[in-house]
């Protein structure tokens, strides 16, 4: 049995780890372009931040592990150009430019996803950049050790980029965020937005929405970034504009693409055609709610994608029921959290969403410390189903939404899970807690 | 429709505001025995701590406003002594002395819960205290102001005893706890216990297991409390060693009594007589992963049942499905929280448990501010069921119990609870949530 990996960080490495301990004598190859593996690409904005310590501090486990721990073939430089399915064959390049053909039995992709990059004159200088992989941060981090920046701009006001946004005012940088939509956050509730978008601007950060960015120009050691409205000079441009899944050659071997052209994978990882597998941001999941497909590239699924594969190959049938779209991210001392549907997606779905918008605190009446807490939650008015729950606080946000997200797994009505019995001290929350109340409120609206 | 309610805390007061609010002309009249009504009896180990607060900023909703802002008839100082469920009546003294009597058509018996007491010699010296209402928080308050405290005995090592033991050392003061048993928290896994043993030991506090209190001794100014191996001299004596329902009231009309003679209700918190309610810390519950009657008082479920039990009264029929016995408390800075069965409850239940243990961390990898995280969970042999779940840890443990318990209330296996889609990212955890990767160690034993 002969299991080749295309790309070697989250769902590739769990993939290849997870078979060799089924099997340890499974040959297993991991091909991957970089010379990068197994890293915490989650980390890297607190690691820019952070200039006592290095990038590769992020590296979970080094290359040389896997080969001599692992017993795992890992070839580095190694870059897939075709996947032939009727051959069963991956050939490509190694770096030093040698073509290589490589037979498989069972083919893992999980080639990740690229940064979008604005389509606008000017990317191609220095001082432009985005950040999704290891060498991307390696290289905003010497850019900046070696620069004399002062200002940045961010393209994009997502998770990357407020993450971004918080990295860069810690080293003390003026911060000029650009969008073009009128929305700060446009997923959730304005009263939620805006308590972040409060956050963001009480840190010094410039906030441009509604600004296309047109050119990018290069004046001596600066950058102009041209917008719709104006100029902002800078000395380095992040772009966050989003990602796109990296699945051109799964496309080009003929298998089926899914929503955003991830590549489409059944319940057990598997793509449309037999014997090969995509896991990782590459590719698409159903949706624990909607039932449907989507394309939500996260680290989690990205890790639970690649052990499914593992069991699959070794033979031990596993399938994933889905994702439910769960995501948090700080900016500052805001914490900001997602599980399912937003009421626009509920709609696009077919429900009848109802929702509301709470506001409360993460701490019983009169204990020191309270902050508030912003909720909002939708549920259809058909079945009575939770959709989903959206919070914004500066306290106890993070973990709370994971109630949220287990509720919407088992199916629960806003009325059954309005009735969990959920922990209550008064250093952690109000007696009724703040997903409580907002069911609660919630309720009377269905 | 004349609705009398027993009783004037959590229970009591939600129950008379929702169906005031329900239906303004009914008749609401609540006799609490004390002066005090609506106040946060879980904040008091917190405020005891704060010279700086008053123990009355824990009133979350005075006297006045019930009555003059939602009308509802609540005398104080009135202790009712029988009800009569023929001729639907209470009777009682008021704070003069004065009998009354009153019909109903509707009663709630909210008479809460009493701290248990030594059965040793001693026990009436001034020094020697309980926390539960409102006037014991008082009367610590006012005994550590007024006294030359040095020394504080704590009997039980239960949640208000180690809440308190928090509290005492923030005062400076010398704790030294006691208990009969063996083990420190008896209800979890060794692992726990001793990160959290360790917690409390680390600030300074004396714990003696093992030990009985045979006698409490005065010998001028001090205490000297006389235990089976050792005396304890101190100034101040803090008995917590559980509670006991107050049920003497329905017991001698004849309602049916529950586990550890609580008063028995229905899932619409209706007692063994028709137009006879009971909820609060007075009542038992049905245990949703059981099916079974339980008595776990908690302040979540009080404030639950009171609005059920307005609901009903009101016409609007509401059953509460029952307590996962979902708890956490705080002890210094370790959180310590439990929803579910033990391994002996599940095994007393019928079940075939099968437990893990394991030790994980906060946050991602390589993230500062890193703690670790313990976690027990158990599970079903028979049906994979998820059965129950406890954690310790310095961070993210009190909001991440509550996916478990939901999960409990859902009646999820554990293979289906460790494919739920949490929350990732690196300040707020690893990419596998500890309750994930615990839930993945617990499959293996299934």
């Amino acid at each position: 049995m002969k299991f080749i990996v295309i790309g070697g960080d989250a769902a590739g490495m769990s993939a290849a780890s997870r078979a060799k301990r089924h099997n340890p004598d499974m040959e297993i190859i991991v091909l991957e372009m970089t010379q990068d593996v197994s890293y915490s690409a989650c980390g890297m904005p607190y690691n820019i931040a952070d200039t006592g310590r290095d990038i590769d501090d992020l590296v979970v486990r080094k290359a040389k592990v896997f080969r001599e721990k692992q017993n795992i073939d890992l070839r580095l430089g190694h870059m897939v150009t075709k996947i032939d399915p009727v051959k069963k064959e991956v050939s490509g390049t190694d770096k030093d430019q040698n073509e290589f053909a490589l037979p498989y039995d069972a083919l893992l992709i999980a080639t990740g996803a690229s940064p979008k990059m604005l389509d606008v004159p000017g990317t191609h200088y220095p001082g432009v950049h985005v950040l999704k992989s290891l060498s991307d941060g390696r290289k905003i981090k010497s850019y900046l050790r070696e620069n004399q920046v002062k200002r940045v701009v961010i393209a994009g006001m997502g998770y990357i980029g407020l993450e971004m946004c918080e990295s860069l005012r810690k080293l003390d940088l003026q911060v000029d965020m650009v969008k073009p939509g009128d929305a700060f956050i446009p997923w959730t509730h304005p009263e939620l937005s805006g308590a972040v978008q409060e956050e963001v601007e009480n840190h010094g950060v410039n906030l441009h929405m509604g600004q296309n960015i047109t050119e990018i120009q290069k004046d001596g050691e600066r950058l102009i970034i041209q917008c719709t409205g104006m100029d902002l000079p800078c000395e380095m441009l992040l772009v966050a504009i989003g990602i796109t899944p990296n699945s051109r050659l799964a496309k080009e071997a003929g298998l089926s693409l899914g929503p955003e052209d991830a590549i489409a994978v059944d319940k057990s990882m598997e793509t449309s055609c037999d014997g090969i597998w995509s896991a990782g941001d590459c590719a698409d999941a159903f949706h624990v709610v909607t039932g449907k497909k989507v394309w939500i590239p996260l680290a989690l699924r990205a890790n639970r994608g690649g052990w499914a594969v593992a069991d699959n190959v070794s033979g031990k049938r596993t399938e994933l029921p889905g994702v439910a779209g769960t995501a948090v991210f700080k900016v500052f001392d805001m914490e900001v959290a997602r599980t399912g549907l937003t009421e626009k997606e509920a709609m696009e779905a077919g429900f009848s969403p109802a929702s509301v918008a709470v506001t409360t605190r993460s701490k019983a009446h009169a204990h020191p410390g309270n902050q508030p807490v912003h909720l909002y939650m939708i549920g259809d008015r058909k079945t009575g189903r939770l959709l989903g729950a959206q919070m914004v606080g500066k306290d106890g946000v993070a973990h709370r939404i994971n109630a949220a997200a287990v509720a919407l797994h088992a199916g629960m009505t806003v009325e059954g899970f309005a009735q969990s019995d959920l922990a209550y001290a008064p250093p952690f929350g109000p007696v009724w807690d703040p997903l409580l109340t907002c069911a609660n409120q919630l309720i009377k609206e269905l």
